[in-house]
């Protein structure tokens, strides 16, 4: 089940480039979806079927602003319009594919999938990407087999920093004693928090002195379906109990995920981080980068065996804790999204 | 759904040989097969499940004309009957496995799967094998995962040559706009027609001037399940614009193609090409057997990501176009086949 | 379909260790279970789900007695029952997972799958493992991908010898012609023949001149599931033609053999093979192990295309001979435990 009507990520701009061959083939949301460049640059996403026979599309060539199917040649225009059937003159008005809105934003493409009519700009995430001139972010992309829900709960909770990634990005207890603010707005929900004089984190500590303590600040939206940007500094440890810390900032960094599911078995993770240029240093985005690649594999692992046992089990009982007030509500608020969706008296599934 | 009263190839003669190890496993048309050949040379089909407990009796051993199951020794003759059960003087009566009528013609294996007593040679197809004196011709096969229909379409209409092809047996918009003359017979369908006045195709345009042109004519029988029989001639490109040629006759060939499905998933596609002999050259049946090696796998490419889609929504609404003429009528006798099978009083498929 | 009221062998003890790292997870019978050992060397048996949502608890971490999930930090006691939830002072009465009983005996870990009230000890099949000081055993284990089912009858009956294994450790007719004496128990079914004056199999026909005979015992004890242990002796072919040979003892040994159904399409084979101490050489307890190695990938072989047979046509009426005597017993045997199962006023299941 998936809200239709959201901004997915397609993934990262340099994945769709000029080139004759880019054309890329993408699943989102069970959807098939053709990704290409125009010559003016401009990104399409068309339907990965052809209207004739489901031959797919990605298979086809680039001609002008629109893309032929290469099994019997049909071409069709960036709006999706059959402009030519070879061997014949006349064009039906129903040759068509669906187009879907797209937009290129914080170097990520982005697409909706439900009602074009509703496709808000405006909705799409605030975002940090690896052009934004103050911050030098870093790009990577991981694919997870594992359902979208459960990458959402990953993500609106970091007490697993704790476990998950006690070698690499977490392992203080403290994440777990965490009492995270959590706000609900109308498509997802911000958290902030506060970690305080806490050693520095495997991957990092090497870098300090062995008695070195850090304040951590954590500040976060997360938007459906699963888009997860973080506002995160270090600070040397300082004395203040809560408000800003008042010790040195070490780190003002971005780190910027957008997980899109690609049908309820997977998901495209497409992920960032890096430091403000006032904090930054050779090497560091290359290593936030890098501890990502290590961080979300460790993710992975958990999450894809968990899913497993959650499609042996879908309807076992199971135990929640207190942990779980920020995934209850961002699974709340799916839920609800999708509820909405399904009684609208013109649903958007009718378009598909 | 398949049609059983009818003849599947079950791959080339040299397939099935006298070594001992040489016990062959099929599935056809979902199916399962075992085929091996008596001290006489002929070849047996069985049904490839012991009587006893479904064990594989293309795992056994050749006994004479009979088979042996190697799981617990229970021998078969060619006629499918149990005349050993081992530890025991007394084999029933249903101790039998189906035996299939099987034809060796032109190279080829052939399996009836119906009725055995519909089982005509007559309605195997015309082909030109390997072994033919007049020709040189050379074989290959390839599986291919997608539905046999896909290929019935794809062998029916020969425009997806401009674009599937355009770099080996096709290229030319002209394949796109020829009108074929499709004569539907019984169990296939005849298609002829010609092109004229074409630069000579990517696969052999090194072979000619730059500004050769040739006249092309296509002669073909397509039969049900998917066997497809063309007559290909290459002229210089002559004056006449309908009727014969008048241009130099450069290549007379024969390809011969079976497509047999496995189930509903995949095939395999057993195929030939060669020249007459009055045409022939060094070189050049190896040439036009390698070029249908590339130019299958072009087509294999189209038809997995189409069956992949097809498979994901079954039940699409299809636009219709020109060149469907010829899959159309395919199709419609296949479908024809199939229900008069279904309503038959004593359906082939109780024999199974 | 899985007896839940018996003792399934999870593997070898030397596969589980006292390693940070030996947390083992295993699939019995459908339900995933963890296996580790406690600092005293006490094998723990787990659900492999964590209560809170379904993570693996075998990849968690040991703690004391007890295993901690390494997603959240729920941590569990060597009885399932949860003694901490991170960043909570309540722990629920219902925060628990399943705990098996578990047992080791001769060099095997036992799991009971069913009511723990029901867990009698005195139910593990007699065997003799590789620490035993009386024989010299060796062993491996191999993983099939068939229902247990196929080797229930597979083990039930060596008759299959003459044919499977007529390169390894069968060979002659005389395995089909044997009238095996087979005795019901309340779990199980003992087993006895003689074979007389056979050559040795291709095995081992090496070692001996090649007129040698030899007379073989079988003395079986066949237990639901489906454990299998032979006390296997050779001798040199003497002139009894009932009771004991009165040829020389030349090999007196137990073969061991384990198959636990992972689910209903494959099987973990754990097995072992050697002489007694009496009638050891260097070399031989390898050669045995080594041979079982080889001869059960000919029975996987065999059954794995049966079981591939039996589900495309699970309906099929089937062949009985009278080798099936021994499979029939042990197979109604089975389904009666199934069905006594099934009627019991609180089955086993509802625990699961």
């Amino acid at each position: 089940m998936f809200v239709k009507n959201a901004w997915y990520c397609a993934g990262w701009d340099y994945d769709v480039t000029q080139a004759k061959a880019s054309i890329v083939a993408r699943k989102i949301a069970g959807e098939r979806i053709v990704l290409f460049r125009k010559p003016d640059g401009g990104v399409v996403a068309l339907e990965d079927r052809c209207a004739h026979r489901q031959a797919a599309l990605s298979r086809g060539r680039k001609e002008g602003t629109g893309l032929r199917c290469m099994y019997h040649g049909l071409k069709f225009n960036e709006h999706g319009k059959c402009d030519e059937i070879p061997g014949q003159a006349v064009i039906p008005e129903r040759a068509c594919v669906r187009a879907y809105p797209v937009i290129e934003k914080d170097n990520w493409i982005w697409v909706w999938l439900g009602d074009p009519k509703l496709a808000d700009p405006g909705l799409i995430c605030f975002s940090v990407g690896p052009s934004h001139p103050g911050w030098h972010i870093k790009t990577s992309k991981m694919h997870v087999k594992a359902n979208y829900r459960l990458e959402i709960a990953n993500l609106a909770d970091l007490g697993h920093l704790a476990w998950v990634h006690e070698n690499t990005v977490g392992g203080s207890r403290k994440y777990c004693e965490m009492k995270p603010k959590h706000t609900l707005r109308a498509r997802g929900m911000d958290t902030q928090y506060w970690l305080r004089s806490i050693p520095p984190t495997a991957a990092v500590a090497h870098l300090f002195p062995p008695d070195m303590r850090v304040d951590l600040s954590f500040d976060i939206q997360h938007t459906i379906p699963c888009n997860w940007i973080m506002h995160f500094r270090v600070f040397a440890a300082g004395t203040a109990t809560e408000g800003e810390s008042n010790g040195q900032l070490l780190l003002d960094s971005y780190t910027c995920q957008a997980v899109t599911p690609r049908d309820e078995d997977s998901v495209d993770y497409y992920y960032a981080w890096g430091p403000s240029n006032a904090t930054d240093a050779p090497g560091l985005a290359d290593m936030l980068k890098d501890t990502l690649d290590i961080a979300f594999r460790e993710d992975a692992d958990v999450l894809e065996a968990q899913h497993i046992r959650m499609q042996e089990q879908p309807d076992r009982k199971m135990l929640d804790i207190g942990l779980d007030a920020g995934p209850g509500k961002m699974l709340w608020l799916l839920d609800k999204m999708l509820k909405e969706e399904a009684a609208a008296a013109t649903p958007a599934g009718a378009l598909v």
